[in-house]
C-alpha cells in the first residue's frame, strides 16, 4: 500500500502487543507525519532496553544492574521471599505497596510439554538461596492456574526440604468483585473457606 | 517503578498515539521479556523511516521515493487531482478502490491563528502544476470541518483562476449510518439535498 520503508515500520510495530494492523497504520503516518522526533527516541530507548537490560542475579526480575533496586535495597526484608511467574506480578505488589519483602520472578511456570523445567525458572538459584540459609518465608503468588498451581507444588516442596515456612496467597472473591461474573471455582473455594464475622 | 533503560523506553512508547501508560509498561515488558529481537526491529524500522521517508515532489504524500508509486504510475489520471488533508485520507480512497486519478496531500489545512497559510500546505506547488496546464480537474476532498471547508475554498478559487473544473465530495448520510446518531448539521444538509427516487 505504501512505501517499502513505511510498510516495513508498519509492519514491525505490529510486533508490540495489542497493535493491529489498523493501529500500526495510525502510528506509523502519526510519527512520520508529526513526531520524527518521538520516533527516533523511541527507536533508541528499544536499542538501550534490549542491550542493557537482564535480569537481577539474586531475583531474576529485569533491570540493568547486577542486583535491582529492590533486592539491593536496606529497607526491605530479604528474608521474605514472595515468588512471581513475571514482572508484571512485581509491579502489581509494588503498586499495592503492601509487601515489603523482596521477589523471585520466576519467568513462566513447570511446563513439562513445553519442555519447562525446575532450571528454567531459576529454581536452582532458588534453591542455593534456601540451601544457604538466606530465606525464612517463600510466599507462593503464581497464578491460580493449573500450571501455577503445579509451579507453586514444587516450590512448596522445596521450601520444605529446607525447612523455611511457605505461604500461598489467599483464594476467594476479589474485592469488588460481583458474584454473578465469578467463575463456579472461585465461588466453591470461597464458600468452603469462609470465615466467621 | 522500574531500572532507568526499562523506565525510559515506557516513557518513549508513549509517543505512539493511543497508548497510555499502562499499555506502555505492559508493551516495555513484553518486548523486554518475550521478543527483544522484535525490539531491535522495530528500532531499525524507525530509524530507516525517519532518515528515508520524505514527501512525493508531486503530490506531497509520504514515500522514500522522488515520485511516489501512485504519481508515477502510468495506470492513472494524472490530471484528475483528489486533495486531501492527510496520508490516511490517501489511503482511505486507496482502499475504496473507487478513484483512478492521483492525489495531492495538504498534511493540515488553513489556519491562520496557527500560523499556517497556503505555502505551508503546498499550494504553491499545487499552484505550479495549475498554471502549466497539468490538471484538469481537481476534487476537494479535505473534511467537512470549518478548517477543512475554508480550505477547500480557497483551493476552488486557485482552480477557477486556473479554468479547471473543481469539484466536492458529495455530503450526506454515510451509508449503513443510523439516522439517530447522525449530527443535526449532517441531518439537514442530507434533507436540503435529498433526492427524486
Ligand atoms: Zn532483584
Ligand atoms: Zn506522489
Amino acid at each position: 500500500m505504501f512505501s517499502p520503508l513505511i510498510d516495513d515500520l508498519i509492519q514491525a510495530l505490529r510486533s508490540l502487543p495489542g497493535v493491529g494492523p489498523k493501529s500500526a497504520q495510525r502510528m506509523a503516518l502519526q510519527l512520520l507525519e508529526h513526531n520524527t522526533q518521538g520516533a527516533l527516541s523511541l527507536a533508541g530507548a528499544l536499542q538501550r532496553a534490549v542491550e542493557g537490560v537482564k535480569r537481577c542475579n539474586s531475583c531474576r526480575t529485569l533491570t540493568e544492574h547486577d542486583t535491582c533496586r529492590i533486592c539491593s535495597s536496606t529497607k526491605r526484608q530479604t528474608r521474605l521471599v514472595c515468588v512471581v511467574e513475571s514482572p508484571p506480578d512485581v509491579i502489581a505488589f509494588e503498586q499495592s505497596g503492601v509487601f515489603s519483602g523482596r521477589y523471585f520472578v520466576l519467568h513462566g511456570h513447570l511446563s513439562p510439554i513445553d519442555g519447562v523445567g525446575p532450571a528454567d525458572l531459576g529454581l536452582d538459584i532458588l534453591g542455593q538461596q534456601l540451601q544457604a540459609g538466606e530465606i525464612d518465608e517463600l510466599v507462593l503468588a503464581t497464578n491460580s492456574t493449573i500450571e501455577g498451581e503445579a509451579t507453586a507444588h514444587y516450590i512448596a516442596e522445596m521450601g520444605k526440604a529446607a525447612q523455611v515456612k511457605v505461604s500461598r496467597l489467599a483464594q476467594g472473591v476479589p474485592m469488588g468483585g460481583e458474584l454473578e461474573y465469578l467463575d463456579g471455582g472461585t465461588l466453591a473455594h470461597a464458600l468452603n473457606s469462609r470465615t466467621t464475622v
